[in-house]
């Protein structure tokens, strides 16, 4: 039997009602990666994944797993899902979207008997959200040996070190210095996500065909001045380091503006995330750090947003009081998904009856990562209004179950090897 | 017996010392007004009260008062004392040095059997330092009767209430819409502080004579836009709270720099205090609230400062998709000092033979708030490099010895009735 696109909707709607509710109380909806919330939602997957008869484990990354092994005895591993961690005040459906169907595809398999020559894997990638150890994607990142020692042992906030973090959600993370030997036998990473843009809802598109991911680059700023009395302390004798993260602010906006246009690729950068200390009305502020994102499809924009940025915190650092240090920390390089895959994506939507366009993503994906060592492919269904990682975000259920039939005609195609690997 | 300068130093360091043991163990010195911190050093403070045999009171303001009452039946009070609350991260001297030269007076005054022809009250002012709820000098403003319904009524950011949170620590809000009624007894209110600035040390002076005091005034700026993701919201589509802020932040750096120059004056505003939501490197900031904090001796100059802010944020109204909303939250005017008083504390540091100045206060104090009722003055000693609301603030015990002993002789001037009034 066909996946159903209708009948489907009330099971895909149940999940996402049973997701949202594990959410901080105070600020909606916000499931952070190894909060209490988290370890909830993750019990939760767990009783999912059991009730539809997988094996569930959790690897050395901390990625949470159930597998419907094949009947035929193989290695080989295809592996579909996404992620449930949310960024704070963030949405119900990036991540989540990709999570639920994929419960949604085996539920299909289940109930129809479907034989699959490879192992089924439905992944919950751990930690997709940057997260405040300056680092997103956990999980994927984990399992392509690209956490260094360096990041598995800094610290958030409250003093907790990452990669005492992993172990205790299950990872073990002495086996993370290289890829993850089951790396070997994927066939191929399928990912469902939102759009988290406005493309396909402005277009009228059901299925868009991500091409490509833009590289992230993270950088620290911090901003030393000199903390002092509001009232007292004369406009002239001021080491403000709120002054000065204003200019670099201001700077980093313009010169992401100016780059935008000029390169004609996807191009964006953001000053999210700033703390001030002591962060008090009647204290000039003598420490600021911020975190500066950017996401570039060409490496040459990338490159002179950089070299731009250094200029001006050389220059500003010559002539303020303040002194300004920049520190990278962290970075996914540009990738594009496999071509077969993404190929077979479109053929099979187009076989359902949905529309489809080709497009790049603007956003990170565990997907990217992945596909830097094994066959990968993303599709996007749309999104109102494009807005994501607020809690306006919203995608409808029939979107998801039409995503959620790609994802399972997929399957079937690369059972019946109709794809070219 | 004359007040000794030199055999006095031991006491005030000592408790100097004591009152530094009370502060947020990560942050020193943070003694935030209702922390528990503070209702820590209010026990050793009425304990020490007690130790010379003071009668322990709580007005209806909240204020914490140890009185030593004349033999003489009287209804007259001289206030002395300052503030035992901290800003967040500053530093052991900022009120202490006024509340720890009191108790010395008060030592002084009992161990030599002196009699005072009025009361002698040694005050702890409440929470003269700005705090979470907007206000400052909360104490003195509830025995002016300056503090508001709308002030009472505030919640901090833990959602508790000012006005529970006073009487509380023995207050009664109730009284608080007309001056306490002890205020037509007061004969003068003397207050003793560190300087927080640099002129006494710079020309090497040993007591400051303050002329007056700046007027005072807090604006909250509320900075609407759009959250939304970093990656896939494109730069000409954003509503970027934080950039704008930085508009604004640059902008009343520019004016008051500005007016600081034409107005030669005291002038200085700043932006201290900034909360960003959701504050995560990976989402566009969709709110920001900061506090202007802005100290003026001139009128005409703080108007313009108000008129020119506030064209600004019309324009930036007219031209940005971010919506800003500008409010007043506190206010104190400028005042001058009681001219008679400020002649005396000038003979009487003279007569022991201190260096004197006059010189006009660029910080804000809780006998702001009395001179507008009561004859009021003040006196500074030196603080190391003019630092101050900050951990690095210094004054030497021996400079805060220097004080008491002209305070000491001040009260002897005041009962010898050798100060016109």
């Amino acid at each position: 039997m066909k996946f159903d696109i209708i009948s489907n909707i009330p099971y895909i709607e149940e999940k996402i009602k049973d997701l949202e509710k594990f959410t901080e109380k105070s600020r909606p909806f916000t499931r952070l990666v190894f909060s209490q919330e988290f370890y909830d939602a993750r019990a939760w997957l767990t009783d999912q994944f059991k009730k539809l008869g997988l094996l569930v484990s959790t690897d050395d990354a901390g990625n949470l797993i159930g597998t419907l092994n094949s009947k035929k005895h193989t290695d080989k591993i295809v592996m579909i899902g996404s992620h449930i961690d949310t960024v704070p005040s963030g949405g119900r459906y990036d991540g989540i979207a990709g999570v639920v169907a994929s419960l949604c595809v085996i539920k299909h398999i289940k109930d129809n008997n479907i034989n699959l020559p490879f192992n089924l894997a439905v992944y919950d990638y751990l930690g997709e959200e940057l997260n405040d150890w300056g680092i997103s994607c956990i999980g994927t990142r984990g399992m392509i040996g690209a956490l260094s020692d360096e990041i598995l042992s800094r610290s958030n906030s409250s003093g907790n070190i990452l990669k005492d973090e992993i172990n205790k959600i299950g990872g073990n993370t002495k086996s993370l210095s290289k890829p993850l030997p089951m790396i070997q036998n994927i066939l191929a990473c399928l990912e469902l996500h939102i759009e988290q843009g406005k493309i396909l809802e402005q277009k009228n598109i059901e299925i868009g065909i991500v091409r490509s991911i833009p590289s992230i680059s993270r950088f620290n700023v911090e901003v030393n001045g000199q903390a002092g009395h509001s009232g007292t302390i004369l406009m002239h004798q001021r080491a403000d380091a709120l002054v000065v993260s204003s200019e670099i602010i201001t700077y980093v906006n313009k010169l992401a503006l100016k780059l935008s246009k000029e390169s004609n690729q996807h191009f964006v950068s953001t000053i999210g995330k700033i703390n001030v200390y002591p962060n008090s009305a009647a204290i000039i502020p003598g420490l600021v750090e911020m975190t500066i994102d950017l996401r570039a499809s060409s490496q040459n924009a990338r490159q002179e947003f950089i070299d731009s940025l250094k200029d001006k915190i050389a220059s500003i650092n010559n002539s303020s009081p303040c002194e300004i240090v920049l520190k990278d920390i962290a970075f996914a390089p540009y990738v594009e998904m496999d071509n077969d895959l993404s190929k077979a994506f479109k053929e099979t939507s187009q076989d359902i009856g949905l529309s489809t366009i080709m497009m790049d993503s603007g956003a990170g994906h565990d997907t990217a990562h992945l596909s830097r060592i094994a066959p990968a492919a993303m599709i996007f269904i749309p999104c109102k209004d494009g807005l994501s990682h607020c809690p306006e975000e919203h995608a409808e259920y029939l979107d998801v179950s039409k995503g959620s039939a790609v994802l399972t005609e997929m399957l079937i195609k690369l059972a019946d090897k109709k794809i070219a690997s």
